[in-house]
């Protein structure tokens, strides 16, 4: 199978690397003798305990195997359909999971526009206007995005200042976690002290772009909030039978930090390669890189050159953002050796 | 982590064995890399070919995580909500899924009462008698199983006989093919003489009950139905990033046909379970052994005595049936120490 | 427009007869001046102060268009989607509804086969095995029609003998009233008698078979159930505008008895047509008629001649069971001409 | 019954009006002798037939009982899951129908921020631009209002426009016609001009509000899509029974062009309200009057005042718009009294 081994050099997204090696031996390492299924498995309890010394002994965790299905089945589990959740329009709910909140959840999204995918209690009053009002779909959830899709991240206070907002509102608050480690190593905070403590109501647990073959979780931190949610769950059609092989991934990734130093290192990445393709004449690095993403500008020709060897999305046409997105599994040659392409490449378009 | 590796000793499903260690290896072995992520990589085009070569060339494959995921995606492509879906009444999707095809895919089922879990035109038949009429859902798919969740096996023929029925009452055929393997090596026939070769329409084809660690798919194989699903599958939370881990498992399976060595042997340790112990006095064996489900009556008190070591299901509690599941990783030795035990068991309480 | 009146001759069902004059008066009584749409006008409240006096102060009644409606709204409104209803195979709900519990509400039925369309705990106790096990859907709601789709009535004690096993696991119960006047008038007792007092905890109320143009609604007993309802009818696309022709409706059929004298009506004239069709040779009329329907066998040959005059529903073709309803409207001429044309038809076939 | 008739002074919505009187004597005289039900009946075929005069021969026509039930199942009708409805963000089914497209018909809107209500290719276009991705709904159809819930109106070239973008663009058009009447009387054009001749694919017909009791539809211009509706409707609880007494209405509003005139002296009063409220010290109408709305801002303190007296509604909190609506009820004597009290409420609190 030679075939296996393409060279692809992708900065696409942090999903087009392979799993740790770690965990790829915890996944062998697993794969010992009988045990229940569906996750009545020792292997799956030493994973929820580690999973609760993170987020409080009150956190109920459920193991799924896409993000999407996170999403879509907590958001679920906490509405009734006539409910709406809040969300900025850049928000992977909205854009990128093919209408299944609405189609698979049953639930209506509202949208608001951001200029940098991050919701303010500000940006969302003016939506709130009719509640009991029979005809209007009733706000229950706020949804928000750590680190945002747009490679931003909310500080402690801004995440707070929403929970502030929605208690006063009486809506939950839901945080999709996909890249939340990514955040927590960029803030030098705990998983903790980003959610739990912060009163999020429930987490989409996102381990698959850090280094994971499939590691996803709903994470109810609220108590009082996913009852029945094993039901729906398997309903979800998300009930893995050898669910072993998907908890081992998660225990190795909590136990002696592996999920911090994958993090830290892919912002590391994120980081060198801002500071070195920024300093390319014709280059322009958006913002400041917070996590793991890097977004830039770069004369869309240089772009057709670079697609030739490069794998990386185009993330708005209209003004030629480019998204680069560093991983656990980037390297600093690899870095490097990109920015040296960028800078060929533009060069030779000037 | 020593705590992973209880000594379980399981008869209950198929699906309490870990990974054939080919599987395992296949899936270290896909570990090296960047690839396109969401099955645009050249591990998910190499099984592909192996399942278009199992299943003809028209075959379309999208692999998914679970086998409810396979039932009610699939199911959901090919119908209206309008439409009904025949099956058993002891159907997977009937019992099994914690009605996920009516929630998740919108879908009513038809169940009918069945002796052994197969269905047969005559029985279908006096359920098609509204066809047209505005208040009843219309008919659409004849859902079968393949090998039945009783254990038991159609024929080519009995297949045959439901598709052609299918065809004259403009319906079409489901496979739910959870235990495909077993039935093929039970029948000595290839995967494709007992559904393209036959007419099945669609096919939710299994293969982690038969020694993966996780790895389903929709495959439709009628080249008219299926439109549109690879947004379906999306939108329906299976979309899994980094596919290749999925993938890889299919294409060994497939490769130097080890899908039939696991399911030959599984098949084989039923039969050895089902001879050793149906000799004992006290227990009787439930029809003959068609594949890798033994049902067995014993007395209610030996079952106590015999919980305490062993998993397994109490399948049916009025008639106080026990089912009792082998796998590709049964042992023989393991068979014959369950039958000693059995013995031991329904002597005691004699 | 002389088109817009056939001489159709009908027992096909209740609903092929007009409204009663007094309700179409009511209706134009109803269209003087301005009213806040949706309900919150003053005729709505008096048909509600009416319904309460029926089934207690603590009912809360909402309006709908349809009999459909009412089931797979009020259905929705106390279950979540693992949750299953428990209903006769012969149920409005399975059989007549082209599967709206199920694509609508997103609900599970599990039918249950009955002899003559009652359930009772007996039959019930089999299904409920599965509580508590995630991969079976699980029982939260007993659906009862009364009086059946059979023509058959439900005593209160029998009744009651559900609504205790309900009590006893934790169960609902629903009654589909679509025929409640029917039932009420037959068995000589009060709605509250057959509804609160016996612990019904939701109820479909119709009135459109006995005397409306076109008046149904969902109404809670049980005050613990139906939270956000208000909402739900809206999403359900059930909240009329000018509720008030709704609700004339049904404020003139409490007054004064209007809905006693209807059903007693109905069912008189069915015994009419019972008795004198039963005393012909070759009729046989099935079990005995307790509400307004009566089913009957007569020779097939014989249901071809009456076709072509009158409309009725061949109610099972392999048994040639016709169904013949009265209604309202249906006089002693219409019967005993109908009987009349029966023994002729019969005569001339034999 | 003298409570039915409240003194209610309301330019609140075009429903809270009653029904015209002609329309009643349609229903009275609908209710003659037996009809087959679920619109099997001539007074059913009489207003199908009037409908195809409008809107061209191959016009497939539901009645349904509310404008929700169109807009939803009308859209469901022409979409799978996956795919989208691009709409204004203030459109009805964004804002009115309380998630109902969301979960009673599985489809993903895109509201798009408008000026007016009124969308152009220009601002759809950049929604446009994840066509063939796997990940992003499909956009399926553009659903535009006529007239606005903004009270303006397209022009039949805009409406072209659009249609021309949607052909191009492989999408439907949908067309929310609740006051559709008004807008014909206000451009001077035939339903058919509206809607068939640019090309409009489906129709949510409206007649509660121009002087029905109760009366919508969906029409199906387009004869290749709507397959299967019949199905979709009485599963969608939308299958009135006695339907007669719907269609009698639609009938009778297409007859002698009753609809014409009280669509044209809705809009009359509107013009009437808003020159006279226009012209008063203190009161500035917004925009141009097209139907039968006006926008106004009054100082706060005198909507305070008029509130006593009148039922209507504040549009927008943040601006202090006021919505007033008139309707074929709607008297001069009306308009001029309400003008005569927004005079003196003004003054009062200058």
């Amino acid at each position: 199978m030679n075939t296996h081994t393409p060279k692809l050099r992708s900065f696409a997204s942090d999903n087009n690397a392979g799993a740790h090696p770690e965990i790829i031996k915890a996944v062998c390492e697993a794969n010992e003798g009988y045990m229940r299924a569906y996750g009545e498995d020792t292997i799956s309890e030493a994973a929820d305990r580690l999973l609760k010394k993170h987020f409080g002994e009150d956190a109920r965790i459920f193991y799924v195997t896409t993000g999407t299905a996170a999403n879509v089945l907590g958001l679920r589990a906490v509405t009734r359909t006539y409910n709406s959740v809040i969300c900025s329009s850049m928000a992977h709910i909205n854009m990128d999971e093919c209408g299944a909140p609405e189609a698979f959840g049953g639930t209506k999204l509202v949208p608001i526009p951001t200029p940098d995918g991050k919701l303010t209690p500000g940006m969302i009053a003016p939506y709130l206007g009719h509640v009991g009002f029979v005809h209007a779909s009733q706000p229950k959830v706020i949804s928000i995005t750590q680190s945002t899709e747009e490679g931003t991240l909310y500080s402690l206070k801004e995440i707070e200042a929403i929970v502030d907002f929605a208690r006063d509102h009486d809506l939950l608050v839901h945080m999709d976690g996909a890249r939340l480690a990514n955040a927590c190593a960029a803030l030098g905070c705990s998983f903790f002290d980003m959610t739990t403590a912060l009163g999020v109501d429930l987490l989409s647990f996102g381990a698959t772009k850090n280094g994971l073959m499939m590691g996803e979780a709903v994470i109810f931190l609220n108590p009082e909030i996913g009852e029945g949610f094993e039901y729906l769950r398997k309903q979800g059609m998300q009930l893995v039978s050898k669910m072993r092989f998907v908890s081992a991934q998660v225990e190795r990734y909590l136990r002696d930090d592996l999920w911090l130093e994958n993090a830290r290192h892919a912002n590391a990445m994120a980081k060198r390669l801002a500071e070195r393709a920024g300093a390319i004449p014709g280059v322009e690095i958006k913002g400041e890189v917070q996590s793991n993403g890097v977004f830039a500008h770069i004369p869309p020709a240089a772009t057709e050159i670079l697609e030739k060897k490069y794998y990386f999305y185009v993330w708005d046409e209209h003004s030629h953002t480019l998204r680069w997105m560093t991983s656990w599994a980037t390297t600093e040659e690899q870095v490097d050796e990109f920015v040296e392409d960028i800078k060929k490449a533009v060069e030779q378009v000037r």
